[in-house]
């Protein structure tokens, strides 16, 4: 299954004889519906009117964003909403110490993963001051072993995050060094680049959670804030370094992107990758969700990051009805 | 707030300056979007790309159907979901007690209002079966006030409905009399009015439950199913005799419709309003639903039924807050 992204403005998006037609400036795709999982479309784009009932008919996921990626909403069809699914997670998460247990695995695994991202740029150049931050890093993963509260549990994450982001500045190259993570708008092309890799990994699990029949809107970990969807939030956590934050580290190393990619809103301050390389990031991003790795440990087959995620929603789906957060088995990365 | 109904084929929809723009044919019109709650488009309409984001930004609900009324499905924006109300919607509903007492209130109201349209129709004829099945449908009020559980409640509905379309099919001309309710497909012009108007209804009422943050597919009187709207067919059951059935009797009696207005689907025996007849059942009933009456017994001005339907909506909502289903009061016409 693949995500079709459309980023070309003033493309015509079609249907004819059960294919997705894409007309980019006169350069024309098609593609068989069954083998799409979901659309995204990036500013200006036309959907016709037979594109949005097959969509519906088939389930597809359609979702708008901006150029910016600024959320505008999705074209839903009924096709997977499970009531059954959603009154046990709703009634899983109704048991505070339910929700405690399992924000605890899924943080944990964070911070490990997060740790590890630093320790492999560690690898060669030894850092005292890194190997510092990592052995906090993974004294605060006791920390949150021991929380006895979902409140205390966020504030030792949000130190570890801290210090983990102070760790990636470090390692940066000179011009994409930054002060902290910023976010709405980002203040400079690091932060750029994570926003932007966070916005498609985050409607990437949306999907893939409405497509399991949950409940996007009620989370676990995040506390419940109306129009957003904290499932999705909570869901990306074991993911972010190690989709999101490892590609851009990398995509940096190797030059991919310069200061002069970036533009700068005047009036907010926030710094976005320039229209012509948004194709470019969501190249990066694509070859990457769609890699192989053997993080599972429930499973012996390597497998790409795209499937890994529909696993670990699935299994998301069975902690729910038994209840039993034990039975989630994060990803980490080693 | 209105409702925009779109059924001439090969429309096209624009926004333009925060207004809906509709090119019928060439006949153009334009709509504020801050009046608008929702779009209705049945069959070939192109909604394009400014419309689509005018709609998700401004949380109007648009909902493609088939020309006969099938749905396609909808355009969702994250506007309305209120994760809070949605659990205490889920846990009232895990109390067995509480979706019983809810249903009889309901199903009890739905009883009544059937009776009240088949008295109406006896006003001048005094027919004595009609009498006796009144007095039956009256009786069967009361096994459903007394009924232990949901399975057994919905039984006395279902021999109250039964009798009460037999009441139907007498009191009607003699060229739309009918054996019995028939759905997908209708088999007779009276089934296939009935089944059109309540399809409008449903989405009506859809959109407003969505519109409350409430989730449609958690029903308290039927049960699961997946990808079904159950609380959707839940909240329709006081309204349909009180909108619809009484909407399409009196239709025919004024001649409105004739056998000569739908077609019959060879295949699939079948019964549909011809194309050109559709507008003037939608006009019919959004005079219906705009027309203003005093039914609900807690308000004492006069309103509107689509304004009434909002605040039973929004009395469902407290209802689940408060976990009373005393505290819902059905619409009762006289």
């Amino acid at each position: 299954m693949s995500v079709l992204y459309i980023q070309e403005q003033g493309s015509h998006i079609a249907a004819s004889d059960g294919r997705i037609i894409v007309d980019a400036s006169g350069t024309v795709t098609s593609i068989p519906s069954e083998t799409l999982e979901s659309i995204v479309i990036f500013g200006r784009v036309q959907l016709n009117e037979s594109a949005v009932k097959l969509c519906l008919k088939n389930g597809i996921a359609v979702t708008w964003l901006s150029s910016k990626g600024e959320y505008f909403g999705r074209l839903e069809s009924t096709s997977h909403t499970n009531i059954l699914k959603q009154r046990s997670q709703f009634k899983a998460q109704m048991n505070e110490e339910f929700n405690l247990a399992l924000a605890k695995i899924v943080l944990s695994a964070k911070i490990k993963n997060q740790a590890v991202i630093v320790r492999r740029y560690n690898k060669n150049t030894h850092d005292e001051e890194l190997y510092a931050t990592m052995n906090e890093m993974m004294h605060l993963r006791k920390n949150i072993e021991e929380a006895s509260d979902l409140s205390q549990l966020i504030g030792y994450e949000g130190i570890a995050s801290k210090k983990y982001f102070r760790a990636l500045s470090q390692i940066l190259k000179e011009d994409f060094k930054f002060e902290s993570r910023t976010r709405q708008p980002p203040k400079d092309g690091f932060n750029s680049l994570l926003s932007f890799g966070y916005t498609l990994l985050f409607y990437e699990i949306y999907t893939t959670i409405v497509n399991s029949g949950l409940n996007p809107y009620a989370g676990f970990i995040h506390q419940d804030r109306t129009n957003h969807p904290t499932l999705v939030s909570d869901m990306m956590e074991e993911w972010r370094a190690v989709i999101i934050d490892s590609m851009v580290l990398n995509a940096i190393s190797r030059n991919m992107f310069k200061q002069e990619d970036f533009i700068t809103d005047e009036q907010t301050g926030g710094v976005y990758l320039k229209n012509e390389m948004i194709r470019k990031f969501v190249t990066q991003y694509e070859n990457k969700v769609k890699s192989s790795h053997h993080y599972l440990s429930y499973l012996s087959t390597p497998m790409s990051f795209r499937r890994s995620i529909y696993h670990q929603i699935s299994s998301l789906v069975h902690v729910f009805k038994e209840k039993d957060p034990g039975l989630y088995k994060p990803v980490l990365i080693r």
